[in-house]
Formats: structure tokens, sequence, C-alpha cells
């Protein structure tokens, strides 16, 4: 067996390890552009920033390691330039010496990764202005720093854009961030963004969302940004960071089938529209696993998985790829924001029924020191209660719950099992209603119909008949520090005496802090025959799509 | 409905407001003997320690608030004192007044929870002896330190006994452990409690396994714990932290069932041999959910999960109690131990098939600073591969790790599915390959065949035959700082070419540092033709068994 891998780096170096723990025998040849192998691309910010001191951490295994220690053929700085799928053969270019040849395969996986994206406008290729996606942009990105950089600019407001940003201010950059969407991290839905906004903006970055840039011209002083409302923006150093596109020419030009966002295609064994012909990682088109949907998910985790089911199915494992659930995660100062699964707005556009809950709670027992909040946010399906997706953001404990609900989603649970999850509670850790049990009291009482609840949304625009009456259980101070227009007070302990204040013939919608006396609210009122619902998740719900609470 | 809960801490405070969330008209009747209901049981050893500094934090829930808000007829400093199941009431006495009167029911909820037990030895009864169960025990445990304390004896090392160590260390008390048994935490696997133990010593806490009190004496300076081994320890405090028993008085005289060891027999619906009476938390018998064994978890977390789930049943809804995995988690200084399902010992008294591995991984990427250590057991079905147990032991990520699989084993997911989950993954959070992918990986290797493996324990006995020949594939200089008895060494870098130094009559056993070389080293060997076995999880799990490499 001759092994041929293009690309030496997550899904690559997977596969040829893996390959060789299969078979002492084979050739396996990796052949990587640049100079390194398996590096960790997702440290590279955090070396920008300081918190990684020493930059050969980064490097995770070297060509040499991979020579001795797994017998591969390791050609670094070699790029392969064409497939010959008839002849089943590639030609191979070393970029050191310009020599071209050949090299045959019997099966060959194609992990070329994804490449930043670059738009075409003016001043773009100006000097000062980087993409981030190995060693080497990375050192450039240091060298123009060590010059002396007082104003940065991040174009483009996703996770490498906001590790970035947080590295910059780290080393006493004034940074902007620059993002053409109406929120940071499009992959979230946009409330579960606002906190993220708020510590962005607590930390001094300016945060320019809507906008985009229309050129960059070099000054005297350093670099400007033009932006399309016509703002000028300084600095000395720019980072684009708007996103990726599969290197898929190699694919492309050997005839092999690749998706309209340029993913190369792959079954399920990731074999592409040649079976002698396997891919992996950020280039390929996957299946998302919740929708089924064809998706692109450029994540480490799914890229070393893929690579080592390729290298499995070539030796004769029967394996299957399940699809990706993009379970990812970023922390933005003091802030961790985590997803898995199916968005909300991924949900809207594949047109899947759904229903949602927002949960606030904090991340261990509150009566012991140091309990951080968090809001999570679960979607899941209507009838089934089956868990769709989850995205949580806030402080410690944010990482775990999304786990969790990871785990959740790959095993096809329901809200009905998040009840019952028994976690580990001491108060250093959790809680004895752990918030995962907490989500699915409120998800599964959604469901059961005995907790009858309207979203935030529908409060916030005007309803086609009679409003509901709006009645803030929380106490005076609470109503009087802000509370949603229009709504009247009742305190939940003075509800059963105060019956006859409200009306019998109007919906009436109930919410307090985060849901819970909201929740008993509403059971009191249903009892009692009132037509009552409560606000799901309360005022801090509230606030992530409204940012300042009325009459404050 | 007129529904009467004996108890009022977790089952029974979670039963109430359940209760009235489902009724409104329902009168329902909370006794409670304390003054207390709903108080942080799991905090009161913090409060000791300082940690928790107001002394009310740990009232979650007061009775008055039961009251205004739930609607709750609370009975505090009330005790139950008998049930007449024939005519359907009970007999209370005011313990203030000494008033009693008679109460009927509908139905009845025991939720009286566990008392610590206090074994039948001389001068138990002294002054400075005490368990600690309720905030009334904490306060004179309190008072006690307050006259000043220097030494102090912990009888039991349990959770709670392991809890109130740290926190009397912390108040700079001299502290002493006496454990019958040869390990701290006894429902933890022994070997996996090899760190806490040199966590604890490393804290200079003196640790007697193995060692039991056979008296209490009073002198002049205090008291003296007399060891059946003839040891004296001198303590002006002593706490025992033997266990728990469920009280179960009022269900043994009202005729219910009750197991061999006591828990009060309750179906899955959680009622008792009697259909009108539920009982819930730390007094009943409950479902081992892994091994389908009765068996008794004095935990809050299924308390509170009982309670509502009693109260549901009781208002018409069809639940089912699942039964307990016994999820749980420990802090022990710098260290946190955590477990869910079964153990190696569970599985091994339910004549259970298994097979088990050990992984050693950091908490996040190595390459991102304060990655942390952890060691993870894996229990296993040989056959379907279903995850039986799991227990881990080190710094941060403890508890999630063990979340994650407490939810595979509720889902009865297998190694195989760990495998594949996708986790969140930034270099703060979490690996590529996830400690729980890594532990996957090796088992599912194990079931496969691709990745032969032996246990530790099976190198420490003298084998029947021909031992095995034992390599070692670490570094010269690893070999030399301590190895296995027995092993040569043969870096794994090395291997291929001095395949001629093993014999290919003999079965090779390999270890490296944590499994990984070992793996590799064996799949070469395998594939060479020679037999080989991998001995699982390396030096670090040999160090588990037997705390000292030899020849260091």
């Amino acid at each position: 067996m001759k092994l041929l891998i293009i690309g030496g780096v997550a899904g690559g170096a997977s596969a040829a390890t893996r390959a060789r723990r299969l078979s002492e025998d084979a050739h396996i040849v990796l052949f990587e552009r640049g100079p390194d192998v398996s590096f960790a691309n997702c440290g590279l910010p955090y070396y920008l920033g300081g918190e990684i001191a020493e930059r050969d951490k980064l490097l995770v295994v070297t060509p040499e390691r991979l020579r001795t220690r797994f017998d591969l053929d390791v050609r670094a700085r070699t790029s392969v330039e064409a497939i010959d799928r008839e002849g089943k053969k590639v030609r191979v270019r070393d970029l050191a010496s310009g020599r071209e040849y050949e090299e045959s395969y019997d099966k060959l996986i194609l992990a070329p990764g994804a490449a930043p994206l670059r738009p075409p406008l003016p001043g773009i290729d100006l000097p000062g202005i980087f993409t981030l996606r190995n060693l080497q942009d990375m050192d450039r990105i240091k060298a123009r720093m060590d010059q002396g950089v007082r104003q940065a600019v991040v174009i483009g407001a996703g996770f490498i854009g906001l590790e970035l940003v947080e590295n910059f201010v780290r080393q006493g950059i004034s940074t902007t961030v620059v993002e053409m969407q109406d929120q940071v991290l499009p992959p979230f839905d946009k409330e579960m963004t606002t906190p993220l906004a708020r510590e962005l903006a607590g930390k001094g970055v300016s945060l320019l969302l809507g906008h985009s840039a229309e050129a960059f011209e070099q000054g005297p002083g350093g670099l400007t940004v033009r932006l399309k409302s016509g703002q000028r923006l300084p600095a000395q150093l720019v980072v684009l960071g708007v996103g990726v596109r599969p290197e898929n020419k190699l694919a492309v030009e050997a005839g092999l089938e690749v998706g309209p966002r340029g993913g190369i295609r792959v079954d399920d064994h990731l074999q592409t529209s040649d079976p002698d012909i396997y891919a992996v990682g950020d280039a390929i088109e996957v299946k998302d696993f919740v929708t089924g949907e064809p998706t692109q998910v450029p994540l480490a985790g799914p890229a070393n998985r893929q690579g080592r089911l390729a290298a499995d199915h070539i030796f004769g494992r029967a394996v299957r790829y399940r699809g990706t659930q993009g379970t990812a995660i970023v922390r933005v100062f003091g802030q961790t924001a985590a997803l898995t699964g199916a968005s909300e707005k991924v949900l809207k556009r594949a047109k899947r029924a759904y229903r949602k809950v927002y949960v606030h709670p904090t991340h261990h027992a509150g009566y012991y020191p140091g309990a951080e909040a968090m809001t999570l946010k679960l979607l899941f399906d209507p009838e089934s209660g089956r868990v769709l997706g989850a995205q949580a953001v806030g402080g410690a404990g944010v990482d775990k719950r999304i786990d969790v609900l990871a785990v959740a989603i790959q095993a096809g649970m329901t809200v009905f099992d998040l009840e019952e999850m028994e976690l580990a509670y001491s108060p250093q850790y959790g809680s004895a209603k752990d918030p995962i049990n907490m989500a699915g009291f409120v998800a599964a009482g959604l469901l059961r119909g005995d907790h009858p609840q309207v979203d935030v949304e529908a409060i916030l625009v005007v309803p086609r008949g009679t409003p509901p009456v709006l009645v803030d259980v929380r106490t005076p101070q609470e109503y009087a520090s802000g509370h949603i227009p229009g709504a009247v007070n009742i305190p939940v302990d003075d509800l059963r005496s105060r019956l006859g204040e409200l009306p019998r013939d109007r919906e009436i919608a109930l919410y307090c802090q985060v849901g819970q006396r909201g929740y008993l609210a509403t059971r009191i009122l249903l009892q009692k025959g009132f037509s009552a619902v409560n606000i799901g998740g309360g005022c801090k719900t509230y606030e992530l799509f409204q940012p300042e609470l009325a009459d404050r």
C-alpha cells in the first residue's frame, strides 16, 4: 500500500499516524507546503498576546518526530501541483529546489485545509495587512507588533477575530473590530452575543457592527482603513478574519466533486467522487449532524477525527463519519461563549420546527463563594423534545454545560432526559439542580403544557389582536430599577391575594428576573382559571434582545 | 388533596414546592423536626473552614418563604411520631410546646433523611465528639473550634470526612484522619485514591488507613482517641464521618418494607409498600442504574429529583424513577475526585464482566499555559463496549469529564461513542482530542483487538507460567529515573531497528509513561509477528498501584 497524504496539519497528520499504527508496511508520504506539520493553529493568537511565551510550544509534532517515531516519509516545503487520477499519480514540486517529480499512489488523502479570505479591496496588499493561518503568518504579525503598534483594526468578529482582539488588547494596543453583520460571532444567535459585545466594550474595544471595509490606504503615520460608512480608522496593523475558503484547487482540477460553497464532497467514508481519493478537514463539505444538510465546519476536532477515520477505511475498517455538530468555544476576555448543534438561525433556514428556552443559572451553588453567572439557551424539537442545539455564554462552567449538551445531541436525548441527568454536585462544581437540569425542567414543562411560555420576541413586536397584560412579579424594588414597558407590578408573593386586579378575558404574560417566579405565578393563575403565560427567561432574556430595560 | 410531607430539607422541600406548582388547592403540610428547612447541607464544612463566611447563606429557603411564596403549611420543630395507615393519619408532636395532635392525609411523603452513625464505643458521648448533619451540629463544632482547637481527629475518610479535614487544616488545626479501610473515599477504587492520599500528606494531614477507634477518653488536656492498634491520638475535637443510616423508624413501625441495610423500599414511582405513602431521599433504597441492584445513595441531587417525581406521581403524572448512578464529586485541597456509575469493586461484587482503561491527559491543550493533569479510569462492558462507570482524579476539568461520562452512562452509550464525541475545544478548555476521546480510543482499540492491553495488576502478581518480557519504551532518561522492576529499555523510536533483541516465543509486555508510546510499540511488534501487549496506562497507572517505582 502506498498512501499519499496532502497536507500535514490536523487531519493530514492524524491520518498519517493512524495509518502507520494500522500498517507497518505501508509507504506513507506526507506532503506539506509549509515548513511545519501538526502545529497548534488554535494557539497562534495567544503567542501574539504573550500568554504562550515559547514559539516551540506551538510545534505539536516536528517532521523529524514523524519520521523517527512513525516511519513516515515527511516532505515539508513541498507542494502537490496536480493529481493524475487515471495514472494514479501526483505531480510534486519541492519548493526549496524547484525540482518537480511524480509520485504514484494506491490511495490519496487530501487534507489541504482552508485559506483565509482576502477580499479584493483597494489596498488589500499593502504591508501591515495580514491574515493568520500558520506560524509564518504569526511571525509576520509579531514582527509588525515589535515595530510598535498603537492601533490595530481587526476585520471580522468571528472566533479568530475576537481571539486576536483579546491578545492585541493584552499587548496594550488600541483595537477596533469591524464586522459586517450586526453581531459578533456569527455562528451564534444574535441575542446570545449581547454579553460579549458588552464585555468587549468594557475592555475598551471599539466594536463597529454592521460595518465593512471599503479600502485600505497607506499614509505617513501608517494605514488607514476606510469603511463603507465613510469612517476612516488609523492603524499600524490590520488583520483580516472574515472567513476561510476550502483549498479545493487540486480537487477541482482533478475533476472531483465540490459543493456550492467550495467544500470537497465526500461520502460518509470520507471518500470523494473518486473512491481512491479521500478528503478530510477544513477543505471538505460535511453533513450537519442535526439538520442533515451539507455544511462547512473548519474545526480542529472534526478534522482530526476525519483523518483517523479515512485511514481506518483505507485499511479495511468498516467506519462511517457521523457528521459534524459544530461544537465550538471561545474565550472573550472574562467571558466564555460556546455552542453545539444547530443555532436558531440554522433551524429557521432549514425550516425545522423548534422551541427554545433560556435559563440564567450560576455555575455552582450560590451559597458557595465565587459562583459565576451564565446564560444557557436550549433549542429542541417541539414534538419529541429532542435536543437540537445549545448555546451558552458566561463565566466558569460554560464549557462543561455545552459538552454535556453535545453528548445529549449525539445520543439523541430529549429535554426529558435532561431533567434526569445526574451530574456531579458539590458546592465548588455544580448545584443539586444543575443548570442542565434547570434547562430540562423549563423545556419539559413547556412541552408538557405545565408551563406555557412566550418568547421575548413576541413581546417585542406589536401583536395583531389585543396585546397581553404584562405583569412583573418581582419585588417593587426590582420593578423600580427597570422593567418591560407597560408592565404592572404584582409581586409573586402577593399574587394569590390580588387576583381580583387581573382580567379573566385577556391573556396575561408574566415575568420575573430569570423565569422562576414567573413560572410559579403562571401556575397560580392557570389553576385559578386565568389565561397565563410566562415570558421565557424573564428580564435577563429580555435584556439580551433589548439591552436597556425601560423606565429604569 | 391533603398531602403531608415528613422532612423539609432536600427531597421534602422539593416535593412540597413541586406539589404546590401542580395544585393550588391542595393542603400541603411540611413537617420538619429541626428549625430549618431546605438548608445547604453540602456547605456546612465550608462554613467551619471560613470559606462561607455568612451562616445565613446556608439557609437556601426559610420556612417563611415557603409559607408566603408557596402557600405551604410549614411546621418546623415538629416531629411526626407515628403513622396510622389504617386511619390515614399521623401523630404529631410540637417540640417546643410538647403538644401532640393528629393530622390526617390523603397522601404521605416520607423524606426523613439519614442520620450519621455513632458507633457504640466507650466514651462516644464525651463532649467534643461530634457528627455533622445540620446547622445545629455545625454550630456546636464551630463553638468548640472557637474555644481553641489545636488537634482534631476525623474518624472516617469519606466525602464529609475529607471535606472536614480540608476545612480544619484551613483553620490551622493539626488534623488526623482515621479510616478503617485501606483507602480514602471508599466509593472509589483504591488505586484512584493514591493521588488523594498523597495530597493529604502534602498538606500535613496525618492519614491512618486500616485503623479504627476503640475508645475515647477525657483527660486534662482534652480528648484522647484510642485506636485498636493501641495508638493514642490527642485531640480537642473529634468528628465522626463513618457513614449514615436511613431514618426508617417511622416506616418500620408502620410496617412498611425496608431493605437489608435499612433503606425504605420503594417502587419506581417512589411508592412504599403502602401506595398512599411515598418515600424519597437518603432514607430510601434505590436501584443502581448500572447494576440494577438495590443500593443506598445519600446524595442531594437524586433526593431533589425523587421529591419532584413523588409529587408528580401523586398529582397523576406518569413518571418513573430510573435509578441512581451515584455521580459524586469532592474537592480535597488542590485535587478533585469524581465518579459516576459502577466502580470496579461494585462490578466485581455484582459479578459483572468488565474491562477498564486508564488515561492520564491534561485538562486542556498542553501548549497553552496552566494545563492540569488528571487520571481518568473508564469501566465498560467487554462485549458491547457500553460504559459502566468512570472515575477521575486531578486538577481542573475533572468535573466536566465525569459529567460527560454520566450522560454517556444515562444514554447507554459505548466506548465507540466516546471516540466520536465532539466536545468544545479551544486551548483554555480542552484539546482537539479531548480526554474523553482519548479514553474512547484506548478502550475501543482494546475491544477491536487493535490494542491488546494487560492490566497493571496482572504485572504485579507472579504469573503461573513464563512471565512476559517487560519492555520500557520510554527514553533512557525516563527509564533511569525509575521503571517497573525487571524491565529492559528499548525506546520506541529505536524499536524498529532493534527487533532482533526481542524473543518471538514469549509474550512481550510494553509500557511507557501513560500508554501512548506503548500502544505504538505494541502495534509495531504485533505487525512484525511478535506476541505483544501494552500495559494499560503505563507507569502513571503502575504508580497508582505501587506508589514507588523500583530502581529510581
